[in-house]
């Protein structure tokens, strides 16, 4: 049988802020600009989940696409939406809540939990023209 | 000489919280659901600026829109972009900062400061799904 | 107050065939091209729902669009999301289900529904290139 | 029977320069920047043109959107795609090709030649920040 | 030389039902949904082509992408634009229209059909949320 | 340390004619169609920068966007926004600017000038259909 990827887009809007525990706030500006502001600013972040697999010949599906984005949502958007980052999320404790970090949290979040389909990519737009992608690398 | 609106679009990305003050945390989520989330949360701003006036036959411009994003990023970007709605922005304060307020208190900053143009219309979408216009009314 | 205009944006996929009752296949084929095609087909439809109001003091809001979501939900999308608009929508029986004809019964269906809020504008794509709106005129 | 506005999107790929004729470079360059390159450069334009009128009963149109694209082709994006604004497009000749000018000709070249559909609106974005539109008035 | 992937997007809009053969109505909807919807509902498509190849030295080409779309329109779009895909397309009989078999029957329509050129993926957006890619594997 | 590829858009607008040198005005029609209208043509071309690196531990950055957007800027669309690509950009000579030759020519401006960062992919689209992608192959 022929393997497909299938993606699911799925939306969240979440707060946040960037700045390294132990660097005071001058510091922390020098790093990350106006992304250390210190009461946080936020985004709608667009995430893409694509797994691959063979298509099922009997449903012609790899999965259906409606139970990835039940699992998504279930496993991270959930707890991320309308939620900020630094204080709200367990998953993402201990780590500065950029893009990067906020990626590979959610692979781990996904991983082996998608019903047996094999997770390959995951593309997370912070703005419409910042994008970041994990490939489980 | 014939009369053309010109628009500009402008992005921030900024954060916010709805509550009401005076009312507790569980009144607010049940008046504003997840958007009163106690920590704050954010989105990716579009702001659609619209004026209207005659076309001048000296320059062909009705005014030159890099000028209008010029006055647009001082008036409004500069205080909101990477800011917190409900402490960072001097115009924001003694409002709920909901779409509605903030565009109206957008409009308020721009009319009459953009070179003598008419300001008709200013458009902002919060979410890719959620916009208000307001036109002054 | 100010009175703002807000918008919430839905979808909903639907499949139609164009046909003038009492006439053949072949004069609808001449009226109405490849949209005649007996056998159906379909669309991705955006509906963007636009009222008008004052800003209420207390809350910030015009209408919590999370509420005017579920009322288009309830009274439309419902409906026509993933159904053929000839056999399946008992609302659009009697008129052939052009973009026109949707969108004056999907006025229809919300006008005075959305919780006392004036409905001033329907836009409804049918595809990224056409578009339709209605204004209740 | 109900009055719809019905749009349809077209899109062509044009260059320009804008000089004021009798400025020098260094005056153009003073009024419209890089705009004034003397080489040129180029957009790809999207333009939507909106026309209104009652839903004809018998075939639940206001007009064919095919036909109106057919006429848009015709009277505009076959002259002006791929095609420089300054030298080539006749219909062009003796005004500065800003946004404005351009949007303002092409309402001349469409009011009346529709097939008798009233036209309400045309929308010209040059790049996917600045629009303007033109009503007629 | 080097070697350049080149994408063209076309678009095509279509009618589908998703239902086993053998099975009734109510399994299908317990397998597929509201997708089994027995009229049948349709969506917008998005089909992205990418071929590869080394640029041509003499034209600064890889393929000229005019070339693509007519040969993805006389292959693909002709057959499906305005179909329904479970009765009128020949080259889509014996399967069940899913996003993958449509994909996967698209890439034998197009592989080895493209003047030489190397076909290395298709992606296709069924809405603007669900895609499915097939690289020929 | 986890491997990302972080991307980050920009935008330009220039001018282009496709011709052969040696070839006659009629013979380039036959090659390029409208492309080779000699009095030029332009497009709002995007492009999407993609770099490869572990994400830093003290930062959660591979590299700050911000950087990435500032170099892009330096070395390419500081050049070609509002410039010709036939006559104004020094690093454009001797190739027929088609969308290939320009990506190549882009990599060529980028690789080693990204503070370290591997630069893996460029996308380039010259309209919304249209797109080439270069990975150093």
């Amino acid at each position: 049988m022929p393997t497909v990827r299938v993606t699911r887009k799925v939306h969240f809007s979440a707060g946040h802020r960037l700045a390294r525990p132990g660097l005071s706030d001058e510091e922390n500006r020098e790093l990350y600009g106006a992304c250390s502001n210190p009461a946080g600013h936020g985004h709608n972040y667009d995430l893409e989940v694509t797994v691959r697999g063979e298509v099922d010949p009997d449903t012609g599906y790899v999965i259906d696409l409606k139970r990835v984005k039940e699992l998504v949502h279930r496993a991270v958007v959930d707890d991320v939406d309308h939620a900020n980052l630094n204080v709200d999320v367990e998953w993402m404790e201990g780590v500065i809540p950029t893009a990067e970090n906020l990626v590979v949290r959610i692979w781990d979040r996904l991983e082996g939990n998608l019903d047996g389909a094999e997770l390959v990519s995951l593309k997370l737009w912070e703005t419409e023209r910042n994008m970041v992608e994990y490939r489980g690398e």
